[in-house]
């Protein structure tokens, strides 16, 4: 079976914390701890629908299908990740729960209804197109990192027609486009009600950062949730990112 | 001269780590590890004019005196408040450096040049004057706490105003006003530069927030600096905190 669902290159992780099996390949694309973390950083619905934009090779919707009922909607631009993310729903036997979409996020609408959907995860392009020296990245790596195809100003378009009121955006980013993003969730009507930083270490400055916010919320009320320290000292995962990896539970996400 | 120097109901407090003594009344007020970490927080510079707006007893320009050989200019609208800081200043025979003036900070420009200013250090009242129950306080608590004489949208057009081109403001505040806090700052022609969080324990919720703005600075490039952790699991302070209290190096601030 294994032969039939790989192709040349690929290879299967697991994130041992919830037996998801997720096909990469690292010269096209592998997921790395954002799409762990953000996966794990919101509070999940029950029941209902979740898209997961920008969602490369699936990993943070077949990771967030573990934790709820609810009908998870992948949607990826590039073929040759989507057609990963479809071969793991396979592999996971998540057919009934998730759907992989091949297209552009701005047409997110023509597949969920407008106002219909109860969160939408999202690890997005960090970089601005301009923001780099991309010789040597692949060309799935460039459009997965940087804002070529798609930019924070459409993505929180689209989370905005695409939510129910009160419905959230989860989105993980990085602090350096802190300010930014701030400014991009509140023009399009998303008010920021959880921030959580994370640092690489406890002396160093945060490297990444995830944020939650709510469509016609109230701007008052954030939350800083506690830091997330990746590294102890010594370079070993923290007791916090081991359990996130390798299961039993944790405490950093429980706000 | 002890005597002579402290009212009824006054006490001396030291801070170790700089040999600052402090006259304090915890009937009237008393400095808290918000004006301790405020004064540790910015790079000052060596030499110029330093402000402390809203300085209660004077604590965090005094703290701020060991750093640098700047001339700090204090103002607080409270005589009994200004008096105790005034003959700390005397106590620790830094009148030559530190100036103590009563008054309204809307009127700091008739202490201080306008454009003037290469840092002001803030601890302003950080409740809205709508959230209380102001009950149990006495009124010298309660015009320090609560934004009755002043609020944060003073302060910043203050600031603006006394502040050199480049120069900046320091501030700390709570979590729960962060996002006022960006706003009011950006309006201000203020461009966040570094940001700080605090937690009372590691596994917490962050109850304070650190924060320097530049004058006329872009607002891209804003740092998310180590997080400050002020207790251990055990109820000790950490490390970090008892050296900023009793001396040595910490790495916290180095940044």
């Amino acid at each position: 079976m294994l032969h039939s669902i790989l192709k040349d290159g690929e290879r299967i992780d697991q994130l041992f914390s919830n037996d998801v099996q997720i096909i990469q390949n690292k010269e096209v694309f592998s997921y790395s701890i954002d799409s762990v973390l953000l996966s794990r950083f919101p509070k999940l619905p029950s029941r209902g629908l979740i898209v997961d934009l920008c969602s490369g090779n699936g990993a943070v919707g077949l990771f967030a299908s573990t934790q709820t009922k609810a009908s998870i909607v992948e949607i990826e631009l590039q073929p040759r990740l989507a057609d990963m993310g479809q071969r793991s729903i396979r592999l996971n036997q998540l057919e009934d729960q998730v759907t992989m979409i091949c297209d552009d996020l701005t047409n997110l609408l023509q597949h969920v209804p407008r106002s219909g959907v109860d969160i939408i995860l999202c690890n997005p392009p960090y970089f601005k197109s301009s923001q780099t020296s991309k010789k040597n990245l692949s060309e799935h790596y460039l459009l997965a990192r940087h804002e070529i195809t798609t930019n924070l100003a459409k993505i929180c378009q689209v989370a905005r027609h695409a939510l129910k009121s009160n419905g959230r955006l989860a989105m993980v980013h990085r602090p350096d486009r802190f300010l930014e993003i701030l400014d991009t969730l509140k023009t399009n009507g998303l008010a920021p009600k959880r921030l959580q930083f994370v640092y690489p270490k406890l002396g160093k400055e945060a490297n990444m950062l995830l944020i939650e916010a709510i469509k016609d919320g109230s701007m008052e009320g954030l939350k800083i949730l506690p830091p997330l320290i990746v590294h102890k000292d010594n370079g070993d995962y923290t007791d916090t990112i081991k359990e996130i990896y390798f299961g039993a539970k944790d405490k950093a996400f429980k706000n």
